[in-house]
């Protein structure tokens, strides 16, 4: 059995997004127990990483690190044209990751205790983004 | 066809261990012998990586290189009530990986020749870490 | 259904590929519409990203950036006979990724429209790069 939605998130610019919650709607009315659920990000400046889901403090840390070790407006870089957070946008994506899949136990996304799937929006503005979702199993 | 179990490693601080073995146990006694084998780790301070099994000077300068990249009690963290090595944890992990999904072939994981699929504890301290092991699949 | 086929890409030395064209390849003679398309990398000094495929200076910067990251020839490598760009191949695919799932819609991979799958070759010299391309899905 497989099913495919695609899910559209409102970013606020640069910050990560608990999508936990919108990731597991398509599951709710699926009637996949057990299996895997796949999700791809359509773009190549936001991300998708799986992260501690109490504190935000982490968050703001990941935040924090990560624009000390990708420097926003580096004069070293080419691609420079669409704003100095573009390129930085585009390395932060390549050291996470695009896609994610979370297994499917009981129905539902079968996290740790204290994760969450969080998307990263890397450029300073807010942005659509597109998600598809891709759930494959069968009851349990 | 799908196949789920669920695997307990215990780590003995921070190090990488080699888990090929133990993902593979599930596969032998599974009458899938082609397809994908899909790894979680359950999670955020530590992380799944592929790397030489050869060598193992290979995964000592991964410990060196990385414990430069993200230093352990930063004073930047916000995040810092867990201990020193806490923050770094949840960054290591975010820069490498939380799941991996291997192909099947001839009923057993097609790695590389070279290709190890390791468990990185990133705490200073032995834990016990779950991971959820998924097959899917069918006869050749 | 699942189909499995393997492919390789012959490198030209240190530099980023698009294999986009090369991957859909198995997709056109197949009959899945739906599904997901997995991609794995048979080695461990090289490896696969998904990024901007309009403008190759996203490649050259990604170049230039992890080469100022993660230093060839570093003095602190143990492992160091195979090459100066040995342990620096290693250390860049553990930060990218192995292998990569691509959802597939109406027989072809649903990248977004500035999305390349690109194979990263880490070592200075040509290389021939074995990927296993394995399909799940079935009809729309």
């Amino acid at each position: 059995m497989i099913e495919q939605q695609t899910i559209t998130i409102q970013t606020q610019g640069r910050s990560t997004i608990d999508i936990t919650g919108e990731i597991e709607q398509p599951l709710r009315i699926s009637s996949i127990e057990q299996g895997l659920c796949h999700v791809f990000l359509h773009h190549t400046s936001a991300s998708l990483i799986i992260t501690e889901n109490a504190d935000s403090n982490v968050r703001r840390d990941l935040e924090n690190y990560i624009a000390r070790l990708v420097l926003d407006g580096d004069p070293a870089y080419l691609h420079d044209q669409e704003g100095a957070d573009d390129m930085a946008a585009h390395i932060r994506a390549v050291l996470t990751q695009s896609e994610i899949t979370i297994p499917i136990q009981h129905g539902r996304l079968a996290l740790g205790s204290w994760q969450g799937l969080f998307l990263w929006e890397h450029r300073y503005h807010a942005h659509r983004r597109n998600l598809t979702v891709t759930l494959t199993g069968g009851p349990a």
